[in-house]
Formats: C-alpha cells, sequence, structure tokens
C-alpha cells in the first residue's frame, strides 16, 4: 500500500470577517486552521495539509475559493461524504464546502490554476450598510461607474504593476497579466470584477482604490495609465478595505468538480 | 403656533435578525423602539411615535420599509439632518434611513400605500449559507423554481386567502389581491417576488411553505390551486422561516421620495 497522500480539491464559501485570513497565523484563528481541522476530524485525527489556490486577507471573503487537501494514504470517502463531514465539523463558522472531488493525479491547486476571479463591491450611497455590513466598502461620494470602467481598462494586459503592488508582497515579479477588469453599476452597489492567472498582494484592493478616485471625479480615467506607467505604489490610490473583496472563482485546464 | 405634529416619510433598511420584529414589545428590542428612540434623539428628546407601512415580524428584513415619523410642532430640520441624525443614533445596529422627506399633508405611511412588495428568498444547494448566513431560508432538496412559477400564478387575483393565513392574523377580512407572485432561479438563489396592495399575516412565507412542495414535487403546480379553494389553514403547506423575507418596497399614489 503507497504512502502517497489521497489528494482532494474542495470549493469554499466563507465570510472572512472574523479571520485573520486564509493562512495559518499564531495571532488569531484562520481559515486554513479551522478547515485542516476539520478535515482532520473525518481522517481518523490525521493531519490534513492544505494548499490554497488564493491566499485571502484578514476579512476578505470567498464565494469560490478552491483547496487541495492532501489526505493520509488509506484514506476512502465518497465525495458527499467528503463534503457533508467537513461542513459538519466546520459548524458554527460561516465557511462551507461547496462542493468536494477526488483531485487528477498532479493536480496542484495552486499551481495549476489557470484563472482566478474576484469580485469587489462597493456600496455607493449615504447611509451605511445594514443587510451587506461587512461584504462591501461604503463610498458615500456619487461614483461614475462608466468613468471606472473607463479607467479600468487602461490597466489591461502583461504590466509591471509595481504601483498596485502591497510592500509586503512576496513574489519575484512585478510583472502581471490582467484579463479583465470590468465596473458597473446595479442600483446602490458598483461591482469591480477582475481576471488574471495571478495576482500580485493587494493588486485588486489598490486597483479598486484607484478607480474610486476616478470615480468620484479626482482622476480622470487615463491617470490610471499614467499611474501604472509610474511603477511606484505611491503614484496609486489607497488600498480599499478587505470587507468588499471575494475570491469568487477559480479555474484550471480540467475543471476538478465538472462531474460534481 | 400649530400644535399639529411635523410628519416626515421615511425609508428603511435593515437586518431583522437580532430583534422581536417592527413593533414595539414588552419582551424584547423592535427596530420601531430603536428608530422611536433616534428620532427622539434628533427632537430634543421629545417622543416621536412612527406608523410602519408593514409590520414585519421576527427575522424578516427590509430593503425598502416605509415609516411614518410624527415629530413635534416646530420640529425644523432638512432631509439630510433627519437622515444622518438618525442614522448616527442608530450605531451599530444594521438598521439606517435611506431616504427622509417631509410628507404631504394628509399622507399616512400605512392608509396612504397601495402596494407592498415583499422578496423571499431560498439558498438551495447542499452546503449551508456561509455569506447570507440569516438571509435565505437553506433547502437542500433540488427546486424545480419553473414549477413553482406556475404554482405560484394560480394565486394570482382577487381570492379569499385563508388557507395562507395565520392564525394570529388581525385582519377584518381574509379576502387580497395577489398581483404579482414570481419565481425565478439564479445560480443558488431561487427567488420568489410578491406584489400586492396589502398581505395577511405570514400570507408570504406561507405561500412559499407551499411553493417549496411544489418545487421538489410533492405537490403539482395546480395542487396550490386545491389549497387556496380550501380555505383551510391546514390544507397548505409550512409556514417557511423568516430569514429568507424582506419588505423590499412600498409604493404609494405619489411618491414621498420622489425629490430626494
Amino acid at each position: 500500500m503507497s504512502d502517497a497522500p489521497v489528494t482532494w480539491a474542495v470549493r469554499l464559501e466563507y465570510d472572512g470577517g472574523g479571520y485573520v485570513g486564509w493562512q495559518k497565523q499564531a495571532n488569531g484563528v484562520s481559515i486554513q486552521g479551522l478547515l485542516e481541522e476539520a478535515a482532520s476530524r473525518i481522517a481518523g485525527g490525521r493531519p490534513v495539509p492544505s494548499i490554497t489556490a488564493g491566499r485571502t486577507d484578514a476579512g476578505v471573503h470567498a464565494g469560490g475559493q478552491v483547496i487541495q487537501l492532501d489526505f493520509p494514504s488509506g484514506f476512502d470517502r465518497d465525495a458527499r461524504q467528503v463534503r457533508d463531514g467537513i461542513n459538519f465539523h466546520l459548524k458554527p463558522h460561516p465557511i462551507v464546502v461547496l462542493d468536494a472531488a477526488l483531485a487528477a493525479p498532479g493536480w496542484n491547486a495552486r499551481f495549476s490554476a489557470i484563472r482566478r476571479r474576484y469580485r469587489y463591491r462597493i456600496l455607493n450611497r449615504p447611509a451605511r450598510p445594514a443587510l451587506d455590513a461587512g461584504q462591501v466598502w461604503h463610498v458615500k461620494r456619487p461614483l461614475d461607474a462608466q468613468a471606472m470602467h473607463e479607467g479600468a481598462q487602461h490597466l489591461l494586459g502583461r504590466h509591471d504593476f509595481s504601483s498596485f503592488r502591497a510592500a509586503s508582497c512576496q513574489a519575484n515579479s512585478p510583472m502581471r497579466t490582467l484579463d479583465r477588469l470590468d465596473v458597473a453599476r446595479n442600483g446602490d452597489i458598483v461591482s469591480i470584477e477582475a481576471d488574471a492567472r495571478s495576482f500580485l498582494h493587494h493588486q485588486v484592493r489598490n486597483m479598486v482604490g484607484s478607480l474610486q478616485l476616478v470615480g468620484w471625479g479626482a482622476w480622470t480615467p487615463a491617470d490610471t495609465r499614467t499611474a501604472l506607467e509610474a511603477c511606484d505604489r505611491s503614484k496609486a490610490g489607497p488600498t480599499a478595505p478587505p470587507d468588499g473583496l471575494a475570491l469568487i472563482g477559480v479555474d484550471y485546464p480540467d475543471d476538478p468538480f465538472a462531474a460534481t
């Protein structure tokens, strides 16, 4: 019998509001810590290490996060048992497994991913959020979503995104290819959707912080290009708060959940 | 100087999750109690009685509730001061004034209303809600939204809705005219929207409880008509939980907020 782990892919939804973020840390409760603990409970208490498609920060949410769980060899459950078993042990945390699937040989949640999709939601009205509290960025000044969309288009393509990169970013290169950055208004909500193979740390929140300047007229749409070309974090807008951000999807060449 | 009250209309959003409902009660914190207290704070501590367009039950939410506030004579503020002042004193409760407007003479939040609109949201998937916790009804069995919509159409028009009326209902008559009952699926969410001049107590939740039976096949769409015609609460489905319900709009012949 092989000692190789039995690798599962799980798709997660969570409200990141009360946690230190995805990654395990000494100073608080993490999504990763809770998920690994719940997974361990259905694996006879043995450790179940995880790999994420995208490390979300404290307060950032997920609607379609993908995680790799390496169960100990001999672990034998069906998809429903994995999903429902982990969900049982995750109660009452606002973290749930939406789908679970046995992974194909060689699949890696992080390195096999070819696209991540984030959504950022701004609540644009005078009154603070009640129903969406903790899941939107509240901006009182009226925003012109069409101007924001125009500004966003200047950021598409392969560029040095140093102007939108956190100082703490650990990536080797500031080069990234942004495939989509759409801004649209629906009532009081201004939604920004961003697609790329991968993002720098805080890249989406930093782009949103600049687009918000375009939205209320402090910047012209073309100022986003000037900020990008400066390759200097101090030339771009502020970092938007985590509340409005959610990782909503991760794509792989072969969808691990196609059969679920 | 007249002693007549200075009547304002306010439009409210709230998360009803932590409260005993709209109406003031001895046994807990109500939306009405909190709103009247906040309104009193901007009126020099004098009492500010309120009238609602729709008494929501414990756990029921609002996206467009309309309330009449009768400020003491001599109260003199502009719309922004009323909205922001009340919102300041409502913190940190998930209750906010979206709009405020001085009411036209004779306007009454309850009796002038010609249409109420409610939305009920069902989260239809195996995993419990994380991001929408407290704001949806979680139904695991797969629901056929098209069959539910078909069943809903049998309830349109003027009928005796005794089969969908709570025992506690205080209305004089069980006759109501249902103008719209639309069911549609968007991903894992099945939304039901209901329009009428007025509803009986629990009418929307009781209609949803029956439509859910149609959704998973326990009832045919036409069984909703049989239940309606029985004029007997025991012949209809169960009462859906409050979490999924929100009062999303109230219409008046002249929109009190047209100028805001």
